[in-house]
């Protein structure tokens, strides 16, 4: 005897996700079996309704459930500052440091000449045409302190400051609460080359 | 900004499964963000088909599509060897070794004091009815190796001997491919008391 068909349909679509591997889709699709009905058909439901009910903002390209999102609508907000990212998630860091009252720019990828992802493959052209039509001051590149991060910041660097807008990048250099003992060389030398003044 | 309501309302129901944390949850549901819409679909579907379409067979017990289920319904089967176990996966265990071709019955639980789970409250009655009703040989108790498998088993073959059947429990010992090195106390004790001569 095979698994009943609703048990190995839902094992494979377990299995489907990052990380999920057999035996652990096994477990969650038994677990579901156990579980409250109500609990599963609101579980079913997220599922259809996120595919649904999510869009792209059309200004800054933030994943939301109304265009434009949240953030682009709210007046209080300083437009004279954007922060650009690499995907809807770094948005949704940045926002739970309640710290940054600025606007976001979103990516959706970064330039990859290994992954052939070229400038026009990220969501650059978009942030060209707000800097233009928009009153923007600052800038600030907040990718990830990768190899690819780091291109494409030096790319919208040398892209936008000729239009004399500052161009920033976030600091790189010991994250808090860590040991120099443990830390890699790359970010020793930027923290050294970073360092302040007391 | 919280996340959006959809992204947030799929991020607690993985919440809800076992193993999975608010990080993981997250991870996943971006994950499903970008998954093919037809995957998702699919998933959704699974989720409430799985609550909708299975049922317990009512002579074993066994989860199933079709009731009676297709092992209780398959002539080929020898019915007079019952393999008792405590849920349904450790059926489709005994399945995949495509060695036993007796029939089965999912007590659903083990006798446990701690937690009060009684006789009563898991699926013996419906055992002794078979045992009357139906000619069975042998009642293979398969249980697992846990203190309360091992009371089950105990309480069991205590219940169904003086009605003149043969109750066995299956062998325990050394895992296949493991390492007496490692092996604990009970297990090799379980070892050396039930060897064999070669």
């Amino acid at each position: 005897m095979q698994y009943p068909l609703p048990i190995a349909k839902l094992i494979n679509s377990f299995s489907k996700l990052p990380g999920i591997g057999a035996k652990t889709a096994a477990r969650l699709t038994f677990y579901i079996l156990e579980m409250n009905e109500n609990d599963v058909t609101e579980f079913a439901q997220s599922l259809i309704n996120i595919k649904r009910d999510l869009t792209y903002c059309n200004i800054c390209g933030n994943i939301t459930d109304i265009d434009p999102c949240s953030i682009c609508q709210d007046e209080t907000r300083d437009r004279s500052v954007v922060l650009v990212v690499e995907d809807s998630q770094d948005v949704m860091a940045m926002e739970r440091m309640h710290e940054y009252d600025g606007v976001y720019h979103v990516l959706h990828g970064v330039l990859s000449p290994m992954e052939g992802t070229g400038p026009d493959d990220i969501n650059i052209s978009q942030l060209i045409k707000r800097l233009q039509e928009e009153e923007i001051e600052e800038v600030i590149v907040a990718t990830n302190a990768t190899a690819e991060g780091e291109a494409t910041s030096m790319y919208l660097s040398r892209l936008i400051k000729p239009a004399g807008i500052k161009v920033t990048r976030l600091a790189h250099g010991l994250a808090v609460g860590s040991d120099i003992e443990y830390a890699d060389e790359m970010t020793l030398y930027r923290a050294i080359e970073g360092r302040r003044e007391l």
